[in-house]
């Protein structure tokens, strides 16, 4: 048990085999004690506190999520009656609540073990900006750990936090994560709850999740994406079941001419490699023009947006400038050089920018980027501490500006024996849609998780239980993945469920007409015709009304008998519609008619 | 024809008539020099100009909406080769091209007659904040013509100009509609291009529509209501058809304790005689507490959006000031008295506040205001040129800073004299929903449009019973009415709408199975089949979902064809499913079979 793995799986598997979670708690502390790394706690709990609250918890008790699941929070995140600082000693207050978010996680059954370092006020990717002494990369302590959200980052890597709270406006919950060796979710702008965080950017801000498996950090998401009224950013976002991996998809990359690596070609052959379990995955790959995202990008720190990080700390500024850490005054007191007419302008440079970014995001399901262009050493960032910080954002920091959800996977370590990493970046709402890539990646590519030497375990969950509120309906044209109709499934919150075949009594028809091109399935007498391939989908109920508004005859919803006896709704055809049509049964799929 | 009142069905039935567009001008300009106000154009076309124009629309062409109906713009909105001030003479400067929107109007066939008079810079509600000098309020010369929008509103008014164009940002496009007794359209935020508009606040901005008619306003609503890729606050707003009157709807107004009259119990009265009418058409009315609505509002003149119009003159503010109306150079200039970081807290401060009020719309359908609290007399503002300014937008300043379209119309003269309007608020993207309202409360309750002696005319569409949010389902068996299947409508919300034959080509089946039985709809070749009997019902789009779970084979839910050349979705059949069923068409409908 000494080398237990901390994912939640796992964890599980041992409390169901009898352990304690008492026995969990002493197992953290003492890999604590032999991490022996005082950079990462600002603020550790006593065992004995959290012993308590272990033994609070009684039997174990499966309903709840997390039970006896130890995790770590970023100390700009509040714990009742635990100091927060923001790494900033004067910031210091003590919280009079928990964080919202972390009172979700509490009540799912998670066990809060200690409150970590942070690039102060969240400024930062690198990790070394703060005046407590900033913690060691997991797994190699050379390079910097990064950041803001490092000591939320180590903790997980080095396999004594099962997962952690980070925080990400630039980036902060993916680029530890790419050093690191391990996953970083980083939600949908809204999906997790602000109340009791300290804000750096507050329209932008959101919490992010460290773990070491997608499938625990989604889990977390699950339990943390819950409507909260007292903060005026959350918004209503469904914590959708995790979709299996759907048979194609569209990824956008960037193109050969806006692609950055500041030269290390070791970090773009990692790249390129996962580029490739990309695609066997069934992944189209999409090269895009990136200036308009970068172009985004430069307005975090180039625009008004340092305003808002002076919203923070414009007391202390102003009263005790001294004590903020030198780099970060720099930074933020630029604020000071812009009038309330620049914001403005700003704000409406940011709308054009994305308005021209934003097509070129509706031809693909998701993008898939570097997480790092490069990696960074602690002694580059003593001889320059901005210019290394300001390339890890490449890839990170248009993400939150455009409202984007964004998945830092793990992949193979590089040729150097450095991590690597993806990340999949979508549009607001597709948490479950990359996390279901994600995993799939995570399972094909990365040896060992974070700093341990923990093998990733296969995915426990069955991923696609169709809930009440949705209709499984069965599609078997243009409507599948990958091809011109299937964002009206994807629109609806429609989610790929599996592949099947149709009983061996269906005629399969080009239809005439189009773009798009649509074929139609029509039954006929038993033995006559030929089972044909489909997509079954689950779509909400509530959505199947404008769903039937888009379908023109002679095509409609109804029911499809399958090879294996049983029935789905789906796409049917009436026979006269089909009349004259291309009789195209057998080539058994539409795949290979527009192929 | 010198008195043929100037809505779009009128003077479209003149034209049928055999008018000529170029006649129209003529009586134009006729009834502008009878009218005799300097104060309205800022810049008024040469009639030979007009006549031009007229001459190219060639013969009358009833698929353009707005074909040879005379319009006026605001000028703070552009039109090619005109020159825009923005009621500064010394922003003055030559549009090298129209403003998006009125391109679309001219391209629906409108004509375009003048630019009209402003509060400058759009900064105002009055209507005398301009160096030119004012128009006079078109029923009452006593009482301001109300702003910003004062000359656009007169225009439509007197009744030389069908409809106009003016901006909303603070209610400009309201206020002076109800100083006026006429119809101001203010759409969801977006909806209307604002490429060539000079902005006031470009977040909140919209460009509005003056009419004596909501039939009319809505019309040009539809025309008006496109996308445009180069303004980057355009959205994709469906300009809907609109919707009959529900038999039910839930009004909020203030409750007594937060309604304002500033003392004029003559308006108060007005606003309840207008109540009782919406009450007559179904209305429950439910009285909320407005302070937060209020608490919004205060943030656009006490807040950093303030900021905003400055972006517009800063230069100017710099080099010219004495330039600007005095009035409206202390009033933007305030913005140099925030910081960038104030304007995010200000940002902030609008998103808890907007948290606060928006539980309050949950439950209701649309909200009902008085669009004015009281009247204000020129000289009233002569004495005092700020407190009445800001006692007109008691009702109309939080409502595009909460993202609600509104609908400010005409009721009964009140007791002095004076007209009556009520303002219909509802969410983004309702602007139909509140035109439908709109219609009947202007039918039943103005005698006389505008400044004019014509009467409301009877709308001359054809409500569609259906609403958006429903779907027309064909049934053609046991769920016609009074049959057993019925009962799934129903309990679905589903509500009886007409009756309908299909075209001749469809076979009709008693299907093996049941009880309960049914029947069985198969498209044919042309010719070969029969008219059968439908009855389509409307059913809620949410529930389309589980009823088509509740459909077995071989039925489905497709597309029908009717013996009136349209379509409507409803009861499908597999053909294969029918074979040997028996053949029921020559009984032509199902009710004579179960009979």
């Amino acid at each position: 048990m000494q080398n237990l793995p901390f994912t939640i799986p796992a964890i599980h598997g041992a409390y169901q085999d009898g352990m304690k979670a008492t026995e969990i708690v002493d197992l953290v502390y003492q890999r604590i004690e032999a991490v022996d790394d005082p950079g990462i706690f600002i603020y550790l709990l006593e065992k004995e506190e959290v012993l308590e609250a272990a033994k609070a918890l009684g039997d174990f008790d499966q309903s709840k999520p997390l039970w006896g699941i130890p995790f770590v929070i970023k100390d700009n995140i509040d714990a009742k009656g635990k100091p927060t600082t923001a790494a900033c000693p004067a910031y210091l207050y003590e919280a009079e609540e928990d964080a919202f978010i972390v009172r979700c996680l509490i009540e799912a059954g998670a066990l809060l073990i200690g409150k970590t370092n942070l690039d102060q006020f969240a400024t930062g990717l690198v990790g070394v900006r703060s005046p407590y002494q900033p913690p060691k990369n997991a797994v190699d302590p050379e390079i910097v750990p990064g950041g803001s959200s490092s000591g939320s980052a180590v903790s997980v890597a080095h396999g004594f936090a099962c997962f952690s709270l980070g925080t990400d406006t630039a980036g902060s919950g993916r680029v530890p994560a790419a050093l690191n060796n391990i996953v970083g979710l980083k939600p949908t702008l809204g999906a997790f709850s602000a109340s009791g965080v300290v804000p750096a950017c507050r329209t932008l801000d959101t919490v992010s999740v460290f773990a070491l498996t997608v499938e625990d950090a989604y889990k977390v998401f699950q339990v943390g994406c819950v409507f909260d009224t007292a903060d005026s950013y959350s918004k209503q976002v469904a914590a959708k079941s995790l979709s299996s991996l759907p048979p194609k998809f569209r990824v956008g990359i960037p193109d050969a001419a806006t692609i950055e690596f500041f030269g290390d070609k070791v970090q773009e052959a990692s790249y390129r490699e996962g580029l490739e379990t990309l695609k066997s995955l069934g992944a189209e790959i999409i090269e895009i023009d990136f200036t308009p995202f970068y172009n985004v990008a430069h307005m975090l720190y180039e625009g008004a947006w340092v305003a808002e990080r002076y919203t923070t700390i414009e007391e202390m500024l102003k009263t005790d400038p001294e004590a903020i850490f030198p780099v970060t005054r720099k930074i933020i007191s630029a604020a000071e050089n812009f009038s309330s007419a620049d914001v403005f302008r700003g704000i409406y440079k940011l709308e054009d920018l994305k308005r021209l970014a934003e097509p070129l995001l509706e031809d693909i399901d998701m993008m898939c980027v570097p997480t790092i262009p490069t990696f960074y050493s602690v002694e580059d960032l003593n001889v320059d501490p901005v210019t290394p910080n300001s390339n890890f954002g490449t890839y990170t920091n248009f993400v939150n500006l455009m409202d984007m959800c964004a998945l830092a996977v793990p992949t193979s370590f590089r040729t150097d024996g450095r991590p690597g990493s993806l990340t999949l970046l979508a549009g607001a709402g597709k948490d479950a849609e990359i996390a279901a890539i994600g995993i799939e990646i995570q399972k094909r590519t990365q040896p060992m998780m974070g700093a341990t030497d923990w093998k990733v375990p296969a995915p426990t969950t069955n991923p696609n239980p169709v809930s009440n509120a949705e209709i499984e309906i069965a599609v078997c044209g243009a409507h599948m993945s990958g091809l011109p109709l299937n964002k009206d499934l994807i629109a609806r919150g429609g989610r790929f469920v599996r592949t099947a075949k149709t009983a061996s009594d269906y005629e399969f028809f080009a239809l005439a007409g189009g773009p798009p091109h649509r074929p139609g399935l029509v039954k006929t007498e038993a033995g006559q015709g030929s089972e044909i391939e489909l997509e079954v989908w689950a779509v909400p109920k509530t959505e199947i009304g404008s769903f039937l508004e888009s379908i023109p005859a002679p095509l409609g919803l109804g029911t499809i008998s399958l090879s294996d006896n049983s029935e789905v709704k789906g796409f049917i055809c009436e026979a006269q519609g089909a009349a004259g049509a291309k009789n195209i049964s057998e080539l058994k799929t539409w795949r290979r008619y527009v192929a």
